[in-house]
Formats: structure tokens, sequence, C-alpha cells
């Protein structure tokens, strides 16, 4: 291992290792169940500013912008814990999730469906989780003054 | 949302979102725990035989090759629920670990640093498991005949 791996690895100084597009990968869990919620993206001033409020603040991909986790829907995730992990290319926050749910879609986690194992070739999905909440109607009261 | 969209977001048919390196994001949780084990990635042979064989493929980004969790070390995972989120670019795996950890460094998790919060400038994690196997050993055993 070199120095620099061993660094990274047993080293108690956070070095993130930004990929070329300046992001790590971020894991959302719910605190109390484990649950999955959502994976993400932070750069380095998402992850600057979930460890100096304590909040969820990721980066937004399609959108290119930083993004506080639910400044449209309000729901904000309060951030328990923060992990990073071996090579410091992904973090792991156990959250409490505010509001009815993680996913834009409307349900309470992004993994809302299940890929049976054992298929070959095409696989198909299996629903496993309703809609939480309307997200057509919570973004539009969101816009509101 | 486009008929695309709507398709990814709310249909039945596993239609990954593989990166530009013809990648997807791989979370692996403890089945029993629901603690965060290791983030990788799949490329679609690696989430083809993670499918059809119950247990975890991953594709290594530093050694460009497809792999079996657990070929060199013997800590296999068993999958117990395979799930994919809402635009189908990352999948969740709840597994059971074999053997001592998930982690090349010896802990069970790759996870084994946590940020506090509240910090603001350099962050300085602090060291929350030790190694619960002797990474050198275990590899060096699993390269002899």
């Amino acid at each position: 291992m070199s120095a620099s791996s061993r660094e990274i690895e047993e080293g108690l100084a956070l070095t993130p290792r930004f990929d070329a597009n300046g992001l790590i990968t971020a894991v959302a869990t719910d605190a109390a169940t484990g649950e999955v919620l959502m994976v993400a993206h932070m750069n380095a001033d998402a992850l600057a500013k979930t460890i100096e409020s304590g909040e969820a603040w990721y980066y937004s991909r399609s959108r290119k912008a930083l993004w506080k986790k639910g400044e449209s829907s309000g729901h904000v995730q309060r951030v328990v814990e923060l992990r990073v992990d071996c090579d410091q290319d992904a973090v792991w926050l156990r959250v409490e999730q505010h509001g009815a749910g993680a996913c834009h879609t409307g349900r309470r986690s992004c993994f809302y469906r299940m890929i049976p194992l054992g298929q070959k070739g095409t696989a198909r999905l299996v629903m496993e989780s309703e809609r939480a909440f309307d997200p057509a109607a919570v973004y539009a009261s969101a816009k509101k003054p």
C-alpha cells in the first residue's frame, strides 16, 4: 500500500477523493430503520454545508446546482451521523427524514421497486411501495410565495 | 415528465441507466442491521450475474474487471433483496455478509470513520470500528492453491 493510500484509508484527515466532475457519492439511510432512502452526489460545497449545518445538502447533476434537500418540498433531512468510506469517495448519512418522503416521485424511499432474483435475461420489477405524498401538490405549493 | 422518464420511474421493466463508463452505483447493506457495508459499482455483466446467482458481483474501476465479492477473501455476500432506484442508476442490495467483513481494510463495513458535525474548515475524523480480520492474512491464504 502506498503512503498516500494508507493515509486515505487509515488517517483521520478528511481528504475526499472527488471524481472528474468534482463529486462523491452520498447514501442516505433512515437512522431509525436502516432503509436506504436515496443515493445522490455531493461536491465540496455540499459536503462542507452538510458538515457545518447538520442538514443534508447535495449537488444535482441534472440541474448542475448545489441543492439543500427539502428546499422545495420541505422534506429536509437532519443528519444524525455522517461517515466516510475507506477510499474517501463516498459518504453515508444516517438521517431523520422530515415530511412524507425522500423521493421526488412521492415515495418514502427512491428504492420502491424490487428486482426478483434468479431471473435470466430481461428482468421484471415488482412495485413495493405506493406513494406517500402527491409530488405535484407538494412541489406546486412549495413554489407559492 | 417525458414518456421515457415516466417509464423509467414508474415502469416495471429493468432499464438501468449506465453512466459514460457503463456503470451504476451499488449500495450493500447488512440485511439484519441496516448498516451500510460498502458502496461499489456494477456494469451490465455484474448486475446480470447478481440477479441470476443471488450473490453479489461488482465491477472494479481500479482493476477494470468484473469481480465476485469474496472471490479472494471468501467473504461472499448472499443477496436477500435487490432494489433499483427511481431513475435506475443505482441499486440497493440487502445482503448476508459471510466471513468477518466487507471491507478490504479488514473492517466489517467500509464506513469505519465518522465525520463529526458542526465543524468548519478542515474536518477531523473519528475511528469508529477496529479491524475484524487481518487483510494480509486473509488475502494471502486466499492466493494459496
